[in-house]
């Protein structure tokens, strides 16, 4: 049976960047696109240029290399052209491939919001499309509030779809922007729909306010609308956005879906699936939601007692679906077979070659659970994995040692009567049996420990010179300040590569330290081949 | 038109149980099965009498009023009769109205997991339903793995159905044990379970692995099953059972539901939900999901500046529910684009009145902007947010000022040669003219300000000694230790409120100590109208 084509757009940096508490950065924007191209989506809504200064940087270069490069935006204002308003040719001008313009379907909400009648509304959404795609940009048509819209005038919601696919849009997208629409809602609405537009041109945007954003995306799929836009990890406003991660394992694995649909996710992509959710995770500094569908860190997690020995073996008996097809692990609190593998995975990864049945491994991965319980997570310090796994076969050469050393901040007022903060960090290392001592300020302890431990190490001091720290995420486990605190550092060298390391203590000052000095142990290491 | 009865059976105390993580003590489940009955479901399922001894002493009387009282358990084991198997005999003979009995209802797993026939198994459901039944007690069949089950061999399944509704079953519970089936697959098999047994005798158990629980409830109702099973909260294995805080709202607020269906919650109860989904995450200590339907703190929280003031008039036009039809609120959030209006609404919602041509809300609102420019975020930080408002309005008392302070990490070895971490902060104030210092250790430097901040607070010393720190977030913005830090501090009171609480530097010892002096700052003003 020949299958249809669905298209992701994944909308995590402009829908999802909506979402309380969240700021991206030009930095964070570039990773999570990286993320996105990592695991295969076909359209990745950047923002909306012109709106703010981090999204008009993010759209002065096309930031993919497979996915439709896309820029967000609202059709014109009533009153002028296309052409001679400042924001769609803020977009239509923006390095984006795709132009994603948002409309009303709402007569009401044209009236209400806009000051606008619904025909000037309708020559709105046709004026911008034609300009977008006079200007060579692929161009979608968001229709907010669409099913809303649809049950108080379905012929003006009709009139939006038909207005922009007539103009030359690509894709007409229908938003049930508040969330509350049913799946029985969906299937019924976009049937009709079906009846003026072709579905390989519609897409369905679903919110999760009653719960079932994704049910509503396969709703949709089913009725016969070919994209759906969705974000990393649900993000999104209130409830937020239909999770990409949930659905897209839905439709490679399940096979009412599969043998009918395709995706641009083949199976090595979506077994990279729970690390990117991580990553995305980490790049938040949000903690990943435990019990996630496929993901989550219990998705596969069962209580051994609960079945019978003879089932553990046949796991098809309580799974609904492999969970190394996604990346993620089974977890019965019994079998430590699953660890073995994935452990020796990471060493070759790393350049470590070791025998299969080497001793020291069952060290190693007990080391690596025990870390794990006490906080650490090797997800985002892949460095750190490395220098343990180092340490603990035998294999880290002792570059330098630290004797000790202290922070101190200070909130006082100065000579002036003015409130000044000063902040000192020392630090007593012995590099090839000579003791260093080295002082720094800094603008909180951390940077002033950064400073005086990489200030003066001996004979590795022009070894470092490159070394920049890049980013710092602090986390607390267990909440409140009698806690453990985790540390993940990022830093990077002249040649451009990254690496992650990681600090856990109840103390931020040491879970700081163990990273930064983790980080330049790991440069060292890198820079000794030669 | 009539509406049918639908029938609430929640299983928190039994199936949520089984969560990792979550022990319920007696006190616990006498809590929890208060909170459902406040609620209005049907059934309280309490838990398995004779499998532990909290269990078995929940069910030596009926700890409910309204809501049937239900046991759960096993059918009997293979080779003796219902009235010779202890564990069958313990549920008959507890204090529970109805008893909930698990059975398999997929062939291979009655082969291979309890070394049974499958005709052996057909008869140990019919003697365990009759004896049951003929001891006066309401019985329910739970039919495991049944739509897999069903897959495999359809006579099968259905033969557990029709045997357990001729033995005298009041319910047949179809359970999607692992989680993966599709709505349209719950809808298709539940109609060919109808061709052999009445809807008003089946029920669905969903679990929420692919992220469609609530969908698979909705599916299987619409298709004629008249019972529902789910938990507060979502608790459950794995990724969780249904979430019936999701569901009800639905089932009662969205007119194709409630055109159709009746439940035993009305709309006072309703409008309970709120209260008592964070009440029992509170028993859990567990922190509320903030973006959880119709009862999240998000839920129904905008960022102002995406909607035009018009439209704030009219919520309908974007909240698919009113958020106090379930008890909660509306938000809109004081943002980067807060207008003069937002301002007004969140002054109000601090109790601080003003006029809305006042001439000081100019001035705050620039103050409310200006900080956000440099990194603050007042979502999370109501709290901060009221501080913020009372100053600047010239009405915040000066409870005491913050002379120093300082904190030390120091790490080194002691005495014996260990490796220690010591940890000092010193903390001077001023209260009513007497200054007042102290010193503290902790297991960070963050914690030991606090408990110096805290120690000697003078005439207002016993106004704090309920407030506790619940939670602690840090964020670095821009990234690298060279950047801005934003510290998040979440406090709790005797009385049970919660607050949250900011701070901003590029120091983030500075950053903490702010946050930590806004909260006891929030506490004292909380405390002061009597």
């Amino acid at each position: 049976m020949s299958r249809d084509r669905l298209y992701l757009f994944d909308t995590t940096l402009r829908d999802g960047a909506q979402t309380a508490g969240i700021e991206f950065s030009l930095e964070d924007k570039i990773a999570i696109a990286g993320l996105l191209e990592d695991l295969g989506v076909d359209y990745v809504e950047g923002g909306y240029p012109g709106a703010n200064p981090v999204d008009t940087g993010f759209f002065e270069k096309k930031r993919t290399r497979k996915a439709t490069f896309t820029a967000f935006g609202m059709t014109k204002r009533a009153g002028r052209s296309a052409a001679n308003d400042p924001g769609v040719m803020g977009i239509v001008n923006s390095a984006a491939d795709a132009a994603c313009f948002v409309a009303k379907a709402w007569d009401y909400q044209v009236e209400l919001a806009l000051g606008s009648t619904t025909d000037e509304h309708l020559e709105g959404i046709a004026d911008t499309v034609r300009t977008a795609v006079a200007a060579g940009k692929e161009a979608l048509i968001d229709l907010e509030h669409f099913f809303d819209g649809y049950k108080a005038n379905r012929a003006y919601a009709l009139a939006c779809v038909t207005t922009a696919l007539e103009a030359g849009a690509r894709w007409v997208v229908l938003c049930d922007t508040n969330g509350g629409t049913m799946p029985a809602e969906v299937r019924q609405i976009v049937g009709d729909v079906l009846e003026v537009a072709p579905g390989d041109k519609l897409g369905i945007h679903p919110h999760d306010d009653t719960g079932q954003a994704v049910a509503n995306a396969l709703a949709a799929i089913e009725a016969g609308v070919r994209q759906v836009q969705g974000t990393l990890n649900g993000l999104g406003e209130r409830c937020g956005n239909a999770n990409l991660v949930t659905l897209i394992p839905t439709l490679v694995l399940k096979p009412f879906y599969a043998e009918r649909y395709e995706t641009g996710i083949d199976a090595p992509r979506l077994a990279r699936l729970t690390q990117i959710s991580r990553a995305f995770d980490d790049r938040l500094n949000r903690a990943p939601a435990r019990q996630a569908p496929y993901v989550g860190a219990s998705a596969f997690a069962t209580k051994a007692g609960i079945h019978a020995s003879a089932l553990l073996k046949d796991f098809s008996t309580y799974e609904h679906v492999p969970p190394e097809s996604v990346g993620n692990e089974r977890s019965i609190m019994v079998s430590q077979q699953a660890g073995r593998s994935n452990l020796l995975t990471a060493l070759a990864r790393h350049g470590i070659a070791i025998e299969k049945d080497d001793p020291r491994l069952e060290k190693l991965l007990a080391t690596v659970k025990d870390r794990e319980a006490r906080g650490y997570s090797y997800d985002g310090a892949d460095a750190s994995f490395a220098v343990l796994a180092r340490h603990t076969l035998g294999t880290l050469p002792d570059f330098f040692q630290v004797e000790n050393y202290r922070a101190m901040v200070e909130r006082r007022h100065n000579a002036m009567g003015e409130e000044v903060t000063v902040t000192e960090a020392v630090v007593k290392i012995r590099v090839e049996g000579e003791l260093l001592m080295s002082v720094a300020e800094g603008n909180g302890p951390v940077n002033a420990l950064d400073l005086a431990l990489r200030k003066d190490l001996g004979v590795y001091s022009s070894r470092i010179e490159d070394l920049e720290l890049v980013d710092f995420k602090v986390r607390i486990l267990d909440g409140g300040t009698g806690a453990v605190t985790r540390v993940l550092v990022e830093s990077r060298d002249g040649s451009g590569e990254r690496w992650g390391t990681i600090g856990v203590s109840p103390n931020i000052i040491d879970a700081s330290f163990e990273a930064l000095y983790e980080s330049i142990t790991y440069k060292l290491l890198i820079t000794e081949a030669a």
